[in-house]
């Protein structure tokens, strides 16, 4: 049979997925080695198909990165300590005579959502990935956007308050991931809890997890560390909305998974920030979750002839 | 000779341009009649246009309407109290067998700048319109984004301070809009004047121009309220190029004439608030002016066969 692979690189893992008529048949997760050659990873991950492809026919393979893609190259990946590199060009050396793309993680999980989970392929969708930072990417007309530097969907550095925010890492103030993410969930719990009555005192250290959790369990200050995070998190996807008047919002990455509790917050405070003409916009969750990369690495071989 | 017409419907005045390939030959503008029916104001308009033609072949028509607009249809434009207009409908009863096209006027501006103007049809530009409000228009791979709604580009209703943000027109706090376009100037300059030693003073009633002029001429009040709106305009300009790395970001409207002074403190501002990958984004003043919705109506005409 032809089967295609899926292939996400990220900061701990390297998740491999084989696929045949577009379904995931086989999943593979190695450790990412950090300062690795561009080469040798390619390499281990050439053991694995190998290994895993048996009888059938080898016709394409995708991969993931976690940096700024343009045009097959890698413009730098700072969790796997990456520099500059030409991953399309190893990639067509190590597997010659293949199908083969590199693209961007969050646009990757981006595609992944629109083609097989939660974006239903609307023409316009945004997606946000929730994690220890936010990431997105962003489909116009059915097509990945891929900007100037490979940099659209930097959803997580739309700033929320210039003057008072918080200090990001990216150097600037009051981004919108120092608010809505796992680790700015996690700032905001610590600061809301200082001095109140709360079950999350029970806890040594503070999660994204726990905290949704208590809030679900009624504990109050949860509750209101919820409340926090859906607002900041609404009045970026009212920004981001518009600017780009999408059909559908899908919000993926691990603090999705807080799931309806979440969402319904979120979405009664962007109605509350919506400018009249986006109120109707759809915000959904994810369904893939950490299996959307791998899928949306798969499915942008299928547009290549 | 076959010509073409780019009008520009506006809250006071139509303006009805003459293009023979592609240049703007002749100029006309009548007052716009406010709660008419749609019928009509097309019919003022084919007036003009019979007039003007003469022996030349009349080959399409294109229209700009404020407001946002959705496969030919005015979903409402408040400025000349229309409601749902089937105007793409109208113009090709009105003008049999040639080529119409409707669209946002603030898209069409922007498709103006993009064809003939400062976009130099760089494959990726934001335009904003720093007028008494704000909007603006997406090209994307060269084309315009139309969105869920008709609705792209609504670009000062990104909200920059959610919480102490002053109250927009349009029922939220801390729009882009309150902050950078005329009125919000005008609003910064009576706030910073105040019992302050400034030129300022000399003047009845202040308008963004007086405020620019008198801080070109040295006065510090008002050099610091060009500074004020220039830092909230360009943490909006970040926000928007992390959501689409465009390649290019055109600035236009009356504010905009406020040329390269107001531009380099803009541009200062924007290196600071910008995440690392959107830096380079190139910033520029618009360059057709109050010509540009027309110069942008008629070059969606050049797309239809």
């Amino acid at each position: 049979m032809n089967v295609m692979y899926g292939i996400d690189i990220g900061g701990t893992s390297i998740k491999i997925g084989k696929f045949l008529n577009n379904s995931l048949i086989e999943k593979y997760s190695i450790p990412t080695k950090l300062n690795a050659d561009p080469y040798v990873i390619i390499n281990d991950i050439k053991d694995i198909i190998n290994s895993s492809l048996k009888n059938d026919i080898l016709e394409g393979i995708g991969v993931a990165v976690p940096g700024p893609v343009k045009e097959g190259i890698v413009l730098g990946a700072q969790n796997i300590l990456w520099k500059e590199v030409e991953l399309e060009k190893i990639l067509k050396e190590t597997f010659p005579n293949i199908k083969v793309k590199v693209l961007n993680d969050a646009n990757a999980a981006c595609l992944g959502e629109w083609y097989f989970g939660s974006g239903q392929k609307h023409p316009n969708m945004v997606f946000i990935t929730l994690g220890t930072g936010i990431g997105g990417g962003i489909v116009v007309d059915g097509k990945l956007l891929e900007g100037k530097n490979g940099s659209t969907g930097e959803l997580g550095h739309i700033v929320i308050y210039p003057y008072e925010g918080r200090k990001c890492t990216c150097g600037l103030n009051g981004c919108l991931e120092t608010y809505a993410s796992a680790t700015g969930i996690v700032f905001t719990g610590n600061k809301m809890k200082s001095g109140k009555l709360t079950t999350l005192n029970n806890y040594k250290e503070l999660t994204s997890e726990i905290i949704f959790d208590e809030a679900k369990k009624g504990d109050k200050v949860s509750q209101e560390i919820v409340d926090y995070t859906s607002y900041h998190l609404a009045v970026g996807i009212a920004s981001i909305c518009n600017t780009l008047n999408p059909d559908i919002v899908v919000l993926g990455g691990g603090v999705s998974k807080a799931g309806e509790y979440f969402l319904e917050k979120v979405k009664r405070y962007f109605k509350e920030h919506a400018f009249y003409s986006i109120k109707d916009t759809d915000i959904v969750l994810a369904s893939l979750h950490n299996e959307a990369g791998m899928y949306g690495t798969m499915s942008t071989l299928l547009n290549i002839r």
